[in-house]
């Protein structure tokens, strides 16, 4: 098997030299600027993991691996506009850099785009792969909905909440490996193992950014406590908080998370010392944990020696035993 | 051959009967809403048509057609978005209706929902369908990016206007029949004919557009002339009217096309006034006759009975030789 860190190196490179049209030059440099910020790669070299699992040649997933990064860029593009986020990865986005209409029209042509990578796979598996691919899409788009519909609804569950980063975040993890395994041959049972294997690992990912950006050590994770408690987010800590709690920390809960009334700092100490009280990331783990395993036991269960798994054993635990 | 209107009847009849995902109604309703305005359904009734003309049974070409009614109804709320239009089909528009959050997203869910449509072929030609979809997606995306770009844009040449439309509105009638036809079981040269029949039209149909909307007979046309004048829309009119005039001229096109200084009446009066000096009128005219006698010769040349292409010829005539 190849080593990870070899197979980003080889996407990268490969990513480099698409040849985009040159004219209109707003469409295109906005797409060139995208995927030049660079960003982990994970889910494009799991396409090529899962192609390599059932297959002696990973590089003939490489069509689809840079669909799924493609349309992944797509979906940043936008879901920035959505969210009037100024920054990503350190850089402007493309709606403040150039404007929202730029954004809006270089996103579609990149999904466009997407899909032209999509469809280069033999004619017999064509299908296939273009469902998952095309139900993962409006799972995302799904997902980023109920997102936004969460910033201003009153009551989320857990339920809720956990359904929707598994559409914006886990279905992507699984149609990248699923879409892989289908290159490489797998049946569709073992596609499907892979699937689950991807989404719960997806889940168990999302669910750890949130734990770390307010538990977090601040030196490797790289940033300070509570972005998310600063922003009024609702996270997983948040809802489950809310869940947990008695009448009387809920109250406090409510009144402080929403309002601007305290200091940032404050704001944090208050809201993560109710947090431990009611010991909502011990909660997290304990469901991070969850999704993990059943994760691995999906990825038992795929017919292949347990020694060809071992390595996306270890990208699931780079995934979520993480700390930044 | 099926009746033209008996194609719209079934198509509008089939496209009523899809079933959308429930949730979140925030991407669902504004999809539902906008398919439910009407429109002309021309597109995807030329590739029942495209289909008919190779095969006895249209109906395989269905989801194709639904696929390119999806398509161009994502590419409207994406635009509408981009140009700030309050009023499509004497209705609100999406991102007026409910938000620019809600238009971009239930947008990208349309675009994905089209290739789920898209994707109903027979592995044989799947791949020459898409091929053809992808193409067409980007390039309608161009071609958007184009006009956007012009309307900012001081001196836009008519080559310039006219490889504008032909992305942005020629390509996409091309597409709608040249799936068809491949659906129907076409040669590929056959294919690529109906395919230049239909951009040329589609460039005819487009300019006609312009040229109706200041010359056309208000009582027929159902709206005063003009509207593109008081908008200080790039037409071709305007356009050529810029390349053809003396420098006299030409300052008075410039001074008052860009200026809000005159009444609106004034300005029309004004500037049609000179768009008839210059003859620009009969320019468009004969420009259209042109792409119309282009499209007609692509169509003469497919391998077919004569016969069998009257109804297209029709479509043809309907398009272009219109008052409304």
């Amino acid at each position: 098997m190849s080593n990870y860190e070899d197979l980003i190196l080889y996407f990268e490179d490969q990513l480099d030299k698409i040849q985009y049209n040159n004219r209109p030059i707003e469409l295109y440099d906005p797409i060139k600027y995208t995927l030049g910020f660079g960003g982990k790669r994970i889910r494009p070299v799991t396409t090529l993991m899962g192609c390599e699992l059932f297959s002696s040649n990973y590089k003939k997933a490489l069509p689809q691996a840079i669909a799924i990064e493609l349309f992944h860029n797509f979906t940043l593009i936008h879901d920035d506009i959505m969210d009037d986020a100024p920054i990503r990865r350190g850089k402007e986005t493309v709606f403040k850099k150039w404007n929202s209409n730029i954004a809006i029209l270089s996103g579609d042509t990149l999904f466009a785009l997407a899909y032209q990578y999509a469809q280069q796979a033999d004619n017999v598996i064509l299908k296939d792969i273009l469902s998952v691919f095309n139900q993962t899409a409006i799972e995302v788009c799904e997902g980023q909905q109920f997102d936004l519909n969460y910033e201003t609804k009153d009551s989320v569950s857990v339920d809720e909440y956990i359904n929707m980063i598994r559409l914006k975040t886990g279905v992507l993890f699984g149609a990248s490996l699923k879409i892989g395994a289908l290159i490489g041959g797998a049946s569709t049972s073992d596609a499907d193992l892979l699937y689950d294997f991807g989404v719960n690992i997806g889940l168990g990912f999302q669910l750890k950014d949130d734990l770390l950006d307010t538990f977090g050590n601040e030196i490797v994770f790289g940033k300070k406590n509570g972005g998310d408690i600063v922003s009024n987010k609702k996270t997983y800590l948040y809802i489950k908080a809310l869940e947990s709690a008695i009448d009387s920390d809920r109250n406090i809960l409510l009144k402080h998370y929403k309002s601007s009334e305290l200091q940032s700092d404050s704001k944090i100490k208050l809201i993560k010392d109710m947090f431990i009280k009611l010991k909502v990331d011990i909660a997290a783990s304990e469901v991070i944990d969850g999704f993990f395993n059943l994760g691995i036991e999906s990825l038992d269960k795929i017919n292949l020696p347990s020694k060809r798994k071992i390595q996306l054993m270890e990208v699931a635990v780079k995934m979520i035993d993480r700390n930044k």
